[in-house]
């Protein structure tokens, strides 16, 4: 399989996983100590994966949770977000500039930061409050985070049955998601990869990935035009320009808002003849609960989209760490 | 001035400013009664403007304020929204269906409701807890509900000067933003009017007038296709599918987010030359103090956008009433 190595792909989510007992402890203090609210930070990527959290939490939180972008903190500023807040963010590189402003100003209001930071010798990686050092699994890292905090607070009463499962489970189970996906995968690169624009649809916890595979994705490593719409809202404008051959792809989680993707799929072949629908319920996941299966929609749905990656980039012949202006050019 | 009768937007501007002692003596009530949080509840056009309402706040409040989305609110429900809670909703026609779900759920729950509904015979207007009907300016109303709120918290000490200046200057100054837009607006659209693809980038109290330009004017009205994009997003992944001949159209406000904005007006010379700034700046609006000049931006850009989709719609021979598939077919 093209670009695939199962066993180091293993057992990096099984070391994502075992970071618990460490997310733990930092949120176990947190949450004892006492706190007002908890905000995911990020921008780009990192605030799509942020507002993913929050629709995870959601479902079962009555805690105030937010996300919030670095850049948006940094110019208007928000008054929510003082010495009491808990505020988590992620940087593979611990170098972006809006983050690392942002994580300074938060150290400035006092409140508690935790940073999932891949590269540990970064300066951002000083100035958090608690350090958490590990490749990869952005959300995974976020929800054992959300989670935790709502075991805490009596939301996640099958919490520990969660991650019994999660433990054994779902590194495996994802990984053969991507076996799986190869073929849909490459037939979907070779019919979209040369789109002169492509939609992508999404509601619930797979927003955020929708909103981020197209911009951070296609338009950043493929160069390939998006434009990405939560799924309720599409029937609330952006449906007017979709015509029998416009591509349309629709991510359907499993979680509280699959219906709202459905809505969009029921509707769809009246008007367009060129969509595609990513229905997470379609990959199986030996050894997790049916009721556990709306928080696996994300990750699922991930392991899909890295199968159409590797292809358009193979098709396209153009390599995907390739940047045309981002880190390239002052801005 | 093509489809620009003076006197009938200036005297429904007036008319909008002058449902204040009928806003506040809700808000009044309601502020005294106590409250836990506030809510601006919409769904497309509505949620973008909801978007802006906490924008608008967020540059002083420290109250919990928050936007939700009508079809989220019905699925994955917001453990927010209590028995305590203000909700706020716009709704010309009274009869999305989503919204009318979305204000019998908060009815349930024993929210407060506020509703500004142009249809007074609605049944969404029997619903309501407080009912306001008045054609139009939804904007305008939100923030007159936000500015007396903010002025009883404490938090926004100049609220009777800023008023005092709008009930006197704001409406006509706003008509004549319009008047000298209309000579950009037409070139605007002679230039843009059958592009492939256009992208709009907005931030600050613009961000939710970007989206909803781009969704609710562009896609559903003139049936163009679009992206809208947040300034500091825009360099998050976006970007990368600029080049030379890229229409991008950038809004840049007076509000805390300015410099958002103005980074990507100073960057994107570089890489495009296709590029248009409107800018809220370059329109005088004679009595309004200096340091109220943020929060007319969404106000003065509304007004230029309005200059051109008259032209768009002149040029294309599209009447912008007309709907395709909007409340056309079932879904």
């Amino acid at each position: 399989m093209l670009k695939f190595d199962e066993q180091a792909t293993l057992k990096n989510m099984e070391g994502a996983l075992k970071l618990r007992p460490q997310i733990n402890e930092v949120v176990d203090a947190i949450y004892e100590r006492g706190f007002q609210n908890v905000c995911w930070l990020g921008i780009g990527g990192t605030y799509a994966s942020a507002m993913q959290a929050v629709v995870h939490m959601k479902e079962k939180t009555s805690m105030e949770i937010f996300y919030e972008n670095a850049a948006v903190f940094l110019t208007t500023g928000n008054k929510r977000i003082t010495k009491d807040t808990f505020v988590i963010i992620s940087s593979v590189t611990g170098s972006t500039e809006e983050v690392v402003a942002a994580v300074k100003k938060c150290n400035e209001i006092g409140a508690t930061v935790l940073g999932f930071i891949d590269e540990k010798e970064a300066a951002l990686a000083r100035m958090v409050d608690h350090l958490i050092s590990y490749p990869l699994n952005e959300q995974l890292k976020f929800f054992m985070v959300g989670d935790r905090l709502m075991q805490l607070a009596g939301e996640f009463e099958d919490y520990e049955e969660f991650y019994a499962e999660m433990d054994v489970h779902f590194a495996k189970g994802i990984v053969e998601v991507e076996k799986a996906a190869d073929e849909f995968g490459q037939a979907f690169a070779e019919a979209h990869h040369d789109d002169d624009m492509h939609y992508f649809v999404g509601a619930g916890n797979q927003w955020g990935a929708t909103y981020s595979y197209a911009m951070c994705y296609w338009e950043e490593q493929h160069w390939l035009k998006t434009k990405s719409i939560e799924a309720h809202e599409f029937f609330h404008g952006m449906f007017e320009i979709v015509e029998r051959d416009t591509p349309v792809t629709i991510y359907v989680t499993e979680d509280s808002q699959r219906s709202l993707s459905e809505r969009v799929v029921n509707f769809i072949p009246q008007i367009c003849g060129n969509y595609t629908v990513i229905d997470a319920k379609d990959y199986d996941v030996p050894g997790i609960s049916e009721k556990f299966r709306g928080a696996l929609s994300p990750f699922i749905l991930h392991a899909v989209n890295n199968r159409i990656d590797v292809h358009i980039e193979r098709i396209n012949r153009h390599p995907m760490e390739i940047r045309r202006y981002y880190r390239q050019l002052k801005y």
